[in-house]
């Protein structure tokens, strides 16, 4: 029997982790992504963090059976160990980046190094641990077909069919990487055309400025795509353009996600989704333009339902045992607020 | 313990059914498709017709303790029965003929009506079917993660992963209907811009006269799209043009396939892909502008091994022990020749 499982959440720039028992959630710390050092660096400040949460829970780290982990992927093969590597551009500088490198990194043994230490490690995406924990406690309760999308600072997806999670071969899921304009904007992957270098964020406030000839002025640059947004309510005849465009190209995606996957719920998540007033009407009619009439019948648009709590329950259904997710559907432990202790270096 | 199988292949224009032993395959009848009547004709001359090989192969029906069934799709659900119908609109004349029809079918109740007489009935359609075959028998073996595209007049496409095949609700891999052109051409199934209208045999053909406008002249309107492969060989510019777009867009789904499937080994078959010295290049050098690396990264593409034999063995895959699939690996019955008795109204 479980008694104990710990949630690892893995951003770009901290990792949170917390304890959980069949009860709830016991305890939560963070911390900033530790980027000196070995390819053990952040496996090592993983297992730190379980040890903190455990500390704060009260607990021994030994009782600790299960951990599942949530990351900014993707995933690749570990050529000198059991377990993928994970190989997140955010955290490996040795992928991308060429000046004032503090790794260089292409990629670290995270399963490999805990799988030391507990029984039973498991680690997903961030999306491939949303559409499941959707499936199990939110908008996607009940339907057989899910597919979980989410439209931010770039666009990913996951998909759970008949109660499995869709990996292929680790990576499967990455919506963001369909091609959908012929020689269209580069990528971060260095491809041209994909539905992230046309449709996130970025991407909306990027084409807007190029459109418009000037920058637009915010405060803060991540709220540029909402400023689009809001110009679009305002009747801004080039913001609704460039939302139109966008949401077309998001809507082509879903009908070959359709095609591929004959989904019966689109869950949509991610900080563009907060403007579905504008996003969602227009994606649905795009919709119904692009998908074969049988793939598009009786197809279900919603919203994420856990979003800011996803998190360390999106990490821990990686490991759930069935009795833990029937109790936590009534519980919902989740909605019980618990503070995150920051831990510094 | 499984004594005997039947198979049951629905094409558009006849239907085969053949009866199968550990052994191996001990008859094969065919008979053109019955299109007068009520909704159960087609599923009854199904029965009749594994009747029919019983007779040949010398044992009582009574024998047959499970049905695989490889349809032309799609299918959709049976309001008024357990298992779903079978909506082929070239069967099904209700669906989208609306002069001279034979019938007004709008789909058939194959399952249901063979579940009154057959313990086990399992039905896909012809490409879920050779998807399944392949990684059984053919070009899939060894793979984890296999997509099957067939290229001919329609695009059609399945998928198994980790040994599940992918069905969604129940028409899942219909490559055919990825959206790939804005605006593009009409499909079949009502859609602008679909693969299949872009990229087809009669596509290709089509496009190929538009632009040269004159009429392929060939004694075998089918033989058209292989005139423009011949075209290309010899140098012919628009056909240069029009085979290179068309890979192309092949390319960018099967790219939106691998994001959405991460797939480790594509399988091709169809008539176009007789001429794959031309396709495979263009589509392999394509396929690497559209994909994400990650996801492009050791694919493989083949060529399906089994394509002729499908039909039966393919159908059979539905309902296949595992003993069987260990013994047929070793004996391979699909390549011993056998006679189709053909069986006339």
């Amino acid at each position: 029997m479980t008694e104990y499982l710990a949630a690892v959440d893995i951003g770009g720039t901290n990792i949170r982790a917390s304890v959980a028992s069949i009860d709830g959630i016991h305890s939560k710390v963070k911390q900033d992504v530790m980027r000196v050092g070995d390819e053990n660096t952040v496996p090592r400040q993983v297992d730190n963090l379980i040890a903190e949460a455990c500390k704060d829970a009260g607990i021994d780290k030994k009782r600790i059976s299960g951990v599942g982990i949530s990351t900014c992927g993707p995933f690749d093969d570990n050529p000198r160990g059991k377990y993928e590597l994970v190989v997140a551009p955010n955290i490996c500088e040795g992928i991308a980046r060429k000046e004032g490198r503090n790794n260089d990194w292409t990629g670290f043994p995270l399963r490999d190094y805990l799988s030391q230490s507990y029984e039973r490690v498991e680690a997903g995406n961030d999306c491939t641990t949303a559409v499941n924990a959707e499936h199990m406690f939110g908008a996607g309760r009940g339907y057989d077909v899910v597919a979980y999308m989410t439209i931010s600072t770039g666009i990913g997806g996951g998909v759970k069919s008949h109660g499995k999670l869709v990996l292929g071969r680790r990576n499967a899921g990455h919506f963001g990487h369909h091609k959908v304009v012929p020689n269209g904007r580069i990528c971060g992957c260095g491809i041209r055309g994909h539905l992230e270098a046309h449709a996130a964020g970025p991407a909306i406030a990027a084409i807007y400025e190029e459109i418009m000839n000037r920058k637009i002025e915010v405060v803060d640059p991540k709220d540029k795509p909402k400023y689009v947004f809001d110009q679009f309510r305002r009747g801004d005849f080039v913001a609704r353009r460039v939302i139109s465009e966008a949401a077309g190209y998001i809507a082509q995606t879903l009908a070959n996600v359709s095609a591929d996957h004959d989904v019966q719920a689109f869950i949509f998540g991610g900080s563009m989704w907060n403007d579905k007033d504008v996003l969602q009407p227009l994606i649905e009619e795009r919709f119904a333009e692009c998908v074969h009439p049988t793939l598009g019948k009786d197809v279900a648009f919603k919203t994420a339902e856990l979003e800011d709590r996803l998190g360390d329950i999106a990490a821990l259904t990686m490991v759930l045992p069935a009795d833990w997710v029937g109790a936590w559907q009534k519980t919902q432990p989740w909605q019980k607020p618990l503070e995150t202790r920051v831990i510094k270096d």
